[in-house]
This record gives structure tokens, sequence and C-alpha cells, in this order.
């Protein structure tokens, strides 16, 4: 929805008013709309834009050089009146014409059709080239009646870098019309959005559908469908679009097209990217050469919940005329001085560590410990969903996820260390770096520094003791500590941390043996992780509801205890 | 939320393989991040950014010529791990040092500096400079507990401007600490955005509240508040951001600063823009000198609902470098040649027209017309939340507004007119105009061609007759629906205009006078208009719901036939 606003009368005037401040480099307020406040060639065409307010970057976000002259600002999704492209023709006119550009919709139809007959009766040279690109809004039969919504961009930019190389209007016109009849899109809605201060959107998507071919005001689309999968979208667009390859291409397979993957609001860049490897696959596969794509909201509807995907089937003279530079306040391209791209085989990307010698004592050791991170990985597997339950109750629910990446790297590290025969030091080594690596976030780290101290612990040489294990959970507790500045009592970890290895070091200091003394303190692990329950956590970094996680454990000191308990069960079937 | 995913486990490696395959030529994919695909000068310093994924532009979007030389990217809002920024940093370093840069968050804080360890010791000189710009997170005498939010551009930018120009990494980590301690952020968030596959949102804000100085990770704000206005909001933001001027800057009054506006995600750019003209209007007021601002989305949260300014307080080292060009895929500047500015005083702006001269008769019809048009004025004044419920059925609600906001201009044209003594013909000629330009949309412009084929056919010089009015009817009548392509039957205006101008016509050739006839006519308008009621709109830009219209009458219809009659009991006034 909508939220910032004053007056919402006064919305795009605002707006307006605030956009012209920021880009004053680029651009300046004229009656109607904008223009550029750089100079141009005297003599050139002037590419005139616009349409309705509410889908920037166009139009205002598509004036300076390179790109438009002046955009004609309407009022929010409805079209500018004809006095209004008047007055910005006027005053981007800079002697040799004027093209005026935008999308397909009856209102902008008819003003700038009235403006452009004005023009030419006052001695202005004037062409209008309506944009098509929507192949949902009318079968190829009908292709004119057919809407405009983020092709916009390829004709524009078509048509201004013709006029920047001082085409004639003539000539400008030839190559916008052909970018046009060459550029095909496709889009599809979530949800629509919200005007300011209405009470409720302009339209809606029933919850879990997708709209096929929905306009970017909501325009009847084709159909309806649950939402897909981002590869399914992917799929979808690229098929659709690749039924109707225009005039002038032979075929996909060779042709040169580029690419525009458009959110219209609320599909975040995330999203959009996703759905762009699948697309960039698809069009592999089919043979054509992306040229200059653009992943991004190029033309939007205020908060909208939707995208749309664009193919423009390039020629040589639409390529050159698309690769060419742009600084517009919303749109850049081609900038600096050209750099000379890297060799990436060359790159310095580490090695794979070499793998110390071990005794054999060790090396049968480290059979153990693989098979207890085994176990373990295990154990998160199973558990993985309600530890992000526990996670997402005060934090970002990820602990069970990031839990099972960790622990799934670590036994694949360990296994494949096994195979190079590795001692226990170096198979823990290997396994807490590829457990920090691959689990991210704070939690991975301190698991790859708990392996870490066991690693340097117990070596590659000796063969563990008892008194060994030990010391190792000592070492761990207390590099964890340093490392997470967490205290007892912070809710983490280190809460079931400390009691366990506290218990493992007396019992062990008592005479006990590994089983006995694991078991205990694993079984003062779970009690400790359980009294977690109680306090509210200190720190960590995405913790907005930390007083409601009172009454859960935390899910740190809750895996750690479910873990040490499951490798109690390793040790005792091995010393049984 | 976020609705297109595969797994959701895949999701940020995929949108990795996405962006990377959309941005080829900025950017290459490394073990655990992106570095610049292209080279970089020997020697000088690599600018190393990074943290948790999902807040594109940053920090993958930040790499390129002019910005970052590599971006570590950890799962979502998860910090990436030691190693992933090790082989970033090893990938991207080009033999002068590496200056890592990250917002001060715990895991990123451990990670990045873990590897800073490992590179230090295999003989690579790093530095690490956190960014701590929201003030909102910790007290000025916390200053170094700060978050780092969408200030981290400022930094990073800096770093990257220097390290560009051959500074040493010694030098690099000056200017970059400075541009740190120079910078002050303050975000706000209306709601949380949804990870990929999450039932609900990472955390709420109480539905029409705000909250202060969340953090963009849902981090706890200052307060909570009812959603400001737009104003309201650029005010609560410039005043605390006031609060604290940075060492080194004497007063506001004088200073330089750049100023980013960022939009966390679903903030769209329209209420950016809405609020940046507050926000430049204050620091105006507060005598500060603005520098390359930004407006738009640079750090996001997935589709967050919030947004956050920045002050960057600028001496003249930090402001070459900000000005510095950049060509990354997310931020772009200062590419192309340069471009003189234009003098906006010496624009083609149409002027005033002139007012030809008028009989007396006809100026006498003028003022006549002039009083129906005030009566019109105060009837759509009276009425214009009704017509806009009845467009929000099957439209988009403004038809009340527009209609309002075109009558309120043709009868100030017209009372402008009749100072200038305007015959009948002028004077309706300038309403139309009036009209058309300021209520906008299609139906702003059928009205100004009405009013003009009245003036056409009434002219400056007879005395309007019956008749007169009768044919400027039937030609309003022809014109419209010449113009709009509308025929009887699609649910538009013409439904109650064809009946009117046919019943006047007859009347009027019958004998009838006018106010008897435009009674007649008014009344055969009013029985069309509701008549509509019972048909689907067939044309029209925004009708998704057209279907739903059955049973409401157009609003256009409507609107005609409530003004025709209106009219029609100023005729009887004056011809009684």
């Amino acid at each position: 929805m909508t939220r910032l606003y004053n007056d919402p009368v006064k919305f795009v005037d605002e707006a307006t008013e605030g956009f012209v401040a920021a880009h004053a480099q680029h651009v300046c307020q004229v009656p109607g709309g904008v223009i550029r406040s750089t100079r141009s060639e005297p003599g050139t065409v002037a590419v005139v834009i616009g349409g309705g307010s509410g889908h920037y970057p166009a139009f205002a976000g598509l004036v300076g050089q390179g790109l438009a002259h002046g955009a004609v600002m309407g009022n929010l999704f409805a079209s500018p009146s004809a006095q209004q492209v008047y007055n910005v023709c006027k005053a981007a006119n800079n002697g040799g014409g004027i093209l005026l550009s935008f999308g397909n919709y009856a209102g902008d139809v008819l003003h700038f059709g009235q403006a452009r007959e004005r023009l030419i009766r006052e001695g202005i040279p004037c062409e209008v080239v309506e944009v098509t690109d929507d192949i949902s809004s009318a079968s190829h039969a009908e292709l004119p009646k057919r809407r405009g919504i983020a092709g916009d961009l390829t004709v524009f930019k078509t048509a201004a870098a013709a006029a920047e190389e001082g085409y004639s209007l003539e000539e400008v016109t030839r190559v916008s019309r052909a970018a046009n009849l060459r550029t095909r899109s496709m889009g599809v809605a979530f949800d629509g959005c919200t005007l300011p201060g209405a009470d409720d959107a302009l339209f809606h998507v029933p919850e879990g559908k997708m709209a096929v071919g929905l306009g970017i005001h909501g325009e009847p689309g084709i159909s309806e469908q649950a939402v897909p999968s981002a590869d399914e979208l992917a799929e979808l667009l690229v098929s659709h679009l690749l039924e109707e390859i225009p005039d002038g291409v032979a075929s996909a397979n060779g042709a040169r097209a580029s690419v525009l993957l458009n959110g219209l609001g609320s599909i975040k860049y995330e999203e959009l990217f996703v759905v762009y490897r699948r697309v960039s696959q698809l069009l592999e596969k089919a043979g054509i050469d992306t040229i200059e794509p653009e992943v991004g909201e190029l033309v939007t509807s205020l908060d909208m919940a939707g995208a749309s995907l664009t193919l423009f089937w390039l020629d040589d003279e639409l390529e050159r005329l698309w690769r060419a530079p742009v600084n517009s306040p919303a749109y850049r391209k081609g900038s600096l001085k050209p750099a000379a791209p890297i060799d990436a085989s060359k790159l310095d990307i580490p090695d794979e560590e070499a793998i110390p010698p071990a005794s054999e004592a060790s090396a049968e050791a480290a059979h153990c410990i693989n098979e207890a991170l085994g176990a373990v990985r295990k154990l998160i597997d199973d558990n993985a969903e309600e530890l992000g339950r526990l996670d997402a109750i005060a934090g970002d629910g990820d602990h069970g996820i990031g839990m099972q990446r960790g622990v799934v790297a670590a036994s694949e590290a360990a296994n494949q260390a096994l195979t190079r025969n590795a001692g226990a030091g170096t198979l823990l080594h290997l396994a807490a770096e590829a457990w920090a690596d691959r689990a991210g976030g704070t939690s991975g780290a301190i698991w790859g520094v708990m392996l870490n101290a066991l690693s340097s612990t117990l070596g590659d040489h000796d063969k563990p003791t008892a008194d060994h294990y030990a010391q190792a959970l000592t070492k761990a507790r207390s590099d964890v500590m340093n490392f997470g500045k967490a205290k007892a009592g912070d809710k983490t970890l280190v809460d079931a941390l400390l009691p366990f290895s506290a218990t493992l070091e007396q019992q062990v200091k008592d005479g006990d043996n590994l089983a006995s003394a694991w078991g205990k303190a694993a079984a003062a692990a779970t009690e400790a992780a359980e009294a977690t329950a109680d306090m509210i956590p200190q720190i960590g970094r995405a913790r907005p509801l930390a007083e409601k996680s009172r009454g859960t454990p935390d899910p740190g000191a809750k895996s750690l205890a479910m873990i040490v308990n499951t490798v109690h069960d390793v040790i005792k079937r091995h010393q049984g």
C-alpha cells in the first residue's frame, strides 16, 4: 500500500517537486512535466515520452542524456492532457522536430495525438510512435491494439539514441517503429497497488493465485493459475514470448535479443534474479545471444506485486542504439572509461588444503568422530523444522536450516578427510571450516570454533583419552565465549555449553570413564538448555521479539544439548 | 511477501547465479561472493564489502568500477563465513592490500575479523572499517556499538573512490573511517518482510503504526507512533539527524552534505519523492548545501516496508570522492561527456492566449455561460465523493476528483476570461482548455472536446439562440464520439449525450424554446444515464472489474445528466 503522502490530491505534484529537487543535474520542471536540464545538440530530434504517473522510473526517471528529452506527467495512472503534452514539447524542442512515444492507451493516444496536430499546425514537425509490446493484451493479428508495458524502454531508448546520433525525424520514427515491432512483453500479477489515501487496492488477485497477462493498471489478463515456482514462471514467460518471433528474425537460434525482467513494485531484486537465472538458461538453450539485459524496476505501478519479461529482438542498428550510453535519473549505462575484462581462470582462489600425516591411533579416533558427525547429521535432519520453529519465536527462524547446512557440510568434509587418511585433529579442522563456511550466521561460526578447539586439542598423533576430550571441551567453551562475547544468562548456546564442559571436566577429574562422564555432562546440558526458557536474549542481530521468547528455550542451547546426547550414544557404542 | 523462489534453501545461490548472469559485464562469481569482472589497476587497494543477502543493491550490486572490488554474500540476513570473506579477498586482491567494510553486526564483525587475521598472517595487509551510521541503535557516547544501515554506501563509495585514485591502504582506511564518522542515518518501518517459504513476516509493526529506529532485520527501535504524513516523516527524520552534527562540522548552516533517502523494499519511488520534497526544503532552511543526493533503493530488506534518511557531511576530500564516477550493477553515476546546463529562463513555454474582440450580445451570453459553469462547479463539489464511489466500482475511483479538478479550472478560466471581455466562444474555449489540462484523464479530454464544440458553434459575434445551442450540442456529440471512439451501449457518457442532443435538436426543431427543449433533453439524459446500470463497459484503461459494474450507472453518463439538469436551472432563471 501507499503509506507516505500528504494530501492525496497533491501526491503527483509533490512527488514531481521532490523528484526534480533530487535530480536537478538531469531534469528541470516545466508546465506539464519535465525536460532535460542539460543542453542538447541544436537541430536534433527531441524525444518526448509520457503517460500517467505512478510508474516510476517511467516516465520522468527516463529523461536525461542519451534518453528522453522530456516527459509529460499525467495524474496517477491518468493520461496527461494535450495542453501538457504541447507545453513539454515546446520546451523540449531542439529544432529537429518531435518524436512522441508512449504506451498505447486510449487517453494517451487521444491527448498526444491532439498535441501533435497542434504542433504541426504551428510548423513543428511531429510524429507519434505508440508502444504495443504486451502480447497478452490482443492477438498478433490485432497488434496495433496491444497495450504498452515495460517494452516502452526499448522504444524510447532506441529513439533517443538515434536522435543523439543526429538521425532525422523520419529516421528516428523509422527505428523506433522497428524497435516496437521487435519488442514483445508478457506480465503477471499477484496483487494490485493502493493509491494514496485509498481504502483498498485498485484490484486484487485471489490469494495464492497469479493473473497471467494482467495489465499494469489491472486491465484484464488471459488466465489465472496458482502461484508458480520461480522456474515455472520463467518457463511460462519465455515459452509464450518465443511463440511470437517478430518478422525479420529468421529464428530464435542464432538471434540476438536484449531482455528486460521488470518488477512492478513489490517483487524484489533477489526474486527477479532467481527468475532471471532460469530465463537466461532457457534463452541460451534456444540459441539466443543475450545483449545487455536489465533486471530490476523499469516500469512500476506503485507497489503492485507483479513482473514482466520483455524480449527485444535486435539487428545491427538496434543493437548499437541499445548499447549507447545513457545518463538519466533512473537509468544509466555505459559510463566511465572502458575497462578490460579479467581472466577468471587466473584468479587466486585457495586450493584444497593438504592432509598432514596422522598416527594410527588418531586415524582410528577420526573414524569414531566421523561416525559421531554422521549421527549428528541425522539428528539435525530429523529436528531441523523444530529448531527453526523455536528460533522463529524470537529470531529469524533459520537456526534449523543453518545447523542443517553446517552439519551436512561438516559431515561430508569429514567423510572426504577419512578417504585421505586424516587424523582426528585434521578431520575436525576440515569439518569445522566446512561447517562455518556453509552454515553462515553466528551459530555456524560458533560450531566452527568448537570443532576447531577440539581439533587443536586432539591433534593428529595422540590416542585421544577422556582427559583429552575434557580439555578439548574446556577449550571449546573458552574459545566460544571469547569469540561470541556471550556470558552465562544471555540465552545462548553458552548456557548449555558451560554446565556441559564443567561437568565433563569434573567427572573425568574424579576418575569417571568417558562414556559415563559424557552422559552426566549431557544430562546437565539438557537441563540447562531447558532452563534457558526463563531467560531473555541479550545479544544477536534479529531479535525484535526478544520478550516473546520467554517460555521458549534457546534454539542454540537446545541443539547443543541434543547433539551431546547423540554423541553420547556413539561413545557408549564404541566403549561398550 | 517473497513469492518467487524455487527451493527456499537454494534462494540465495540461485539469486546469485541470476545476478551474475544479468551483470557479467560488471561482476563474476567466486567462492563466497562476487568480484569485479573488469581489471583494476595493479597495486591499488581492493575494497571488499559484504554481509547477509536480501539487501540488494547491497552488497553484490555495489561491485564494479569506482565502487567495491568484491562483495562477500552470506545467506539471507546471515553473516558470511570467514572462509567466504577470505576467498573473496584472495580473488579481489590487486596487490595493494584489502579494505574490508560492512555494517556493524556481531556475526559480520566476527567473520570479517577472522578473515583479516588470516590474510595478515599470509602477508596481505588488511584493514577493517565497520559502518555505524544508525543513530537509533545506540547513543552517541556508544557510537562504535551502532548498527550500519543505508550509510554503508557513503563509506564504501568513499573508500572505493580513494582506492581508484591510488590512495595507500592506510589512506583508504583513514578516509573511509572519516566518512563513517560523518555519516548519520535514521530509519522507520511500517511492516517486515517475509523470507521465501516462510508463513509469516519476520516481524510486524502494528497496523497504522510506524516503528521509529527499527533496524533492517527488525532490531528494536526507539519508539512507535501513528503513521505520519510524508511531511511529518521528513520533519522527524531531519530533526533527529540535525541533533547530531559530527565533529569537524562547525554548524549545519553553510555545511555541505549528501543525502540518501532510502526505501527498504515496498515504499515506492513516488512516496520517497514526496518525502524528499520536504527533506530538501528543511535542509535548505537549515543552510545545508545538498550535494548529489540519492532517492531510491540502496539497502533493502526484501519487501520490507520502511525508509531511512542519511546525511553524509562532506569536506573537500569526501565531496570529491563522493562525486567520482561509478559503474556497478545497481549504482552508477557521472557517466558520459559532461553537458552544459540549459538556461531555463529561455525555454519556449507558451504565453497566455490573446482575447479576440466580441460582440455585446456574445459578451452577454458569456456572462450566462459563466454563471452556468459556476453552478456546475458547485454541483460537482457537492457530488465529487459520490461520483468517485460510482467510479471505484469498475474503475480507479478518480472520476469525482477529475471532474472537480476540471470544472474548478474551467470556471476559474471563465471568470478570468470575463474580466478580459471575452465573448461566449472564447470563454468556452479557454474553459475547455483549462478543463482538459487540469482534469487529465479521458473524461477531462472529453469535456474539453464538448466545450470546444460549443465554443466554435457559438463564436464571439452572434447572439446565441436555441438553434445555436442545439447545433452546438449536436456538434459536441459528434466530436466526442469521433474523438473517444465510444458507441451507444459502451457504458460511457455517450449513452447520456446521445439522447440529450437528439432530444434537444428535435424539440428546438419543433419550435420549443431553449428552456423547455433543454428540460426535456435533460430528462432524457437522466433516464439514459440510469439505464447505463444495465450495461458493461467496453472500453477504457482500468476496468478489470468491468463485470462488477453491472447494476451501477456509468459515472461519466451520470455526471453529464447531473450537469445538464443544473444548466437547465440556470437557463430557466435567465429565460424567466
